[in-house]
């Protein structure tokens, strides 16, 4: 069956000339801690990795720490940045977040509250999900001097609204305070420049942008103390110890640099298809609801309500017509829970419950977009049909 | 220059069945989380790996817990146990460890010590760098009630002897405290069967056998409770959340079969190598040491002190003439400090320098050994002289 892939955001294919990458490096040896020749070889490669992803990402080679991926940067700034300025002062034990942040920071900020008597401050979103600037400057100006850090993401992982991270950064700023941004889902997507952005940590993955799952990076601005999540060898300057994947970060950066690249092309072409879909989608089925800010957002991402749907039941009606897409992230999949993103754009259950995400990406066409407009409207009749037989028991 | 490669212990040649697996299965879409119709093939994929890499550990499917690889395994572990008892039982914030543990878990236990309030006793080794189970026996009799964990590995990475895990267990078990074993350098090499190993967790690595870097396990026994590390999306059974790196965990579980499968021969074959080395060294080295359990160890590791030379000094000469080596774990090259290990042993400061580890591996030859017996002797002279004019200064 021939499959209309959808689910992007979820995971991306690699791109070729990354997995030649990955197989070319593979195929030496060397471990990039070993003094030997293939030892020092392996560092080379590393190394260069290193340049070319901070050339792509606007920050210096020293500031690239590699991770074995979004989650993995995301606990170590969150929980990292927590450790070092609550060891620096112990007052500062409060973590300023978004609600609407990936499960990946969200799940840290709550460990980090029941585990380490950590006070935590969300701030809300409008409803497109945007954090407004002004309500992380309210609790600034409530709770500064207790506040380790703050963390708002990119661009959101489910609505693909951007978030005002340059703003925010200017106040976090003003206050001394780091800020982290989860920026997964926004490298390759829209620009993406670690030094103009003024962020302190930024979190960035391999397999959402073209490269292997299993590699990301942490961007880390110079003389920022970070507790290590990992200890050992003392690799990536003793902040993530563990030997580094010669091959995955090789394999890494060759994608990131020609997600780059070709990220404004890649946004007009998406984005056109993306236009394509909304619209299609919108005309074929009566009662959609279109998600997100309209102007302020990701170019691939269109996320809908469905009213009377169960986002699930609709995703299997599609995935029945070979067609892939997500409820919602797809690291919360099979959790039968609203979308908590949803809510906080204030949403009730029922519509957060309702949604699907459609993600297109490098590899989407004018023919995946049709397939979609074509299969949607039956779809959401029998879901809906079968959503008010369960209304009605 | 041709290389003669002996640091398989640092880092071992991918096998070509594990790229292969790689490359096939990155090829393929789908985030294993996903719902749609590639998300359960990648997730068919996952368990699959699961459940080779079960089969050759003496596992359960569903106790193995992927993770980035040995070090993230061994901090899981150490950390988590530690996190979980604690919790559970205020009083338990003992960590007993063999103080000849790998800096991942050597680090993260003293971690655990300066940051988390725990109180640590160190088991110390024989001269030939076994833990006595006599001292682990006396640890418990004085602190069982308030110890979290014990974590004592299956065979050293620098000099290769193996530790009486099994006896260690039995001990354990006793009282009801979970065993961690760091078998990174283990499994592939002698036989590892995690149920009739009597202990709680077991880390492993992919890159020590054959498989991919950035790729490992942690084997968890069911029903014990570990704090994660990682936070976020709930994957591997809410102890490790992050993507789950599909084409990476095939590739592990491809290595995985494959060197367990061959361990035996493989002993057998790379034990008379390292046979004709010991030999080939201590006959045309005066004053060689040979250092390890000449018995219970590894069957590719061959390590020895030169006295008055410097390890790393020796090092470079031999790299000079196209042999890797190494002067003990590759985690922690470069750092100027004579080795934990050796020091533990009983050795003084100066004999723990002048050592070098030599790892045979799959791909090792006879003729990789005959370089070695061939330039090692002039290396040596010439690393002594140097040894002997730095003195003199």
């Amino acid at each position: 069956m021939p499959m209309a892939y959808l689910d992007h955001a979820a995971t991306t294919p690699m791109l070729p000339e990354a997995l030649d990458a990955y197989v070319a490096t593979a195929r030496e040896v060397g471990n990039a801690s070993s003094l030997h020749a293939p030892g020092r070889m392996a560092r080379r490669r590393v190394e260069e990795a290193r340049e070319r992803v901070a050339a792509a990402l606007g920050c210096r080679p020293s500031e690239v720490i590699f991770t074995a991926g979004g989650t993995e940067s995301d606990n170590l700034a969150v929980k990292g940045l927590f450790w070092a300025r609550r060891a620096a002062d112990p007052v500062r034990r409060r973590v300023i977040a978004s609600s609407v942040e990936h499960h990946a920071v969200l799940d840290a900020v709550r460990w980090l509250e029941t585990h380490e008597d950590a006070e935590v401050s969300w701030l809300p979103v409008d409803h497109r999900g945007a954090v407004p600037v002004e309500a992380l400057r309210e609790a600034l100006e409530l709770h500064a001097d207790e506040t380790g850090l703050v963390t708002v993401m990119w661009a959101n992982n489910e609505v693909g609204t951007l978030q005002p991270v340059a703003e925010a950064a200017a106040v976090t700023a003003g206050y001394g305070i780091p800020l982290h941004t989860d920026a997964v889902q926004a490298v390759g997507q829209v620009p993406v420049d670690f030094a103009a952005s003024g962020t302190t940590a930024l979190t960035v993955s391999g397999h959402k942008l073209g490269g292997p799952t299993g590699v990301g990076a942490l961007v880390l601005a110079r003389d920022t103390a970070c507790t290590p999540l990992l200890h050992g060898g003392g690799q990536e300057r003793d902040v993530r110890s563990g030997t580094i994947d010669v091959a995955g970060v090789t394999a890494f950066a060759v994608a990131t640099e020609i997600a780059v690249k070709h990220q404004a092309e890649y946004a007009l072409r998406v984005g056109a298809l993306r236009a394509e879909l909304v619209a299609g989608v919108l005309a074929a089925v009566p009662g959609a609801v279109l998600n997100g800010d309209p102007e302020q957002r990701l170019p691939g991402n269109a996320h809908f309500s469905f009213p009377g749907c169960e986002g699930d039941a609709l995703l299997l009606l599609l995935d029945a017509q070979g067609i892939a897409c997500s409820t919602g992230s797809a690291c919360s999949a099979g959790v039968a829970q609203p979308s908590h993103v949803l809510l906080a754009m204030g949403a009730d259950d029922h519509r957060a419950r309702g949604s699907l995400r459609f993600t297109l990406g490098h590899t989407s066409t004018p023919d995946d977009v049709a397939e979609v407009v074509a299969a949607l409207p039956a779809a959401v009749e029998r879901a809906q049909r079968a959503g008010a037989l369960r209304a009605a028991r």
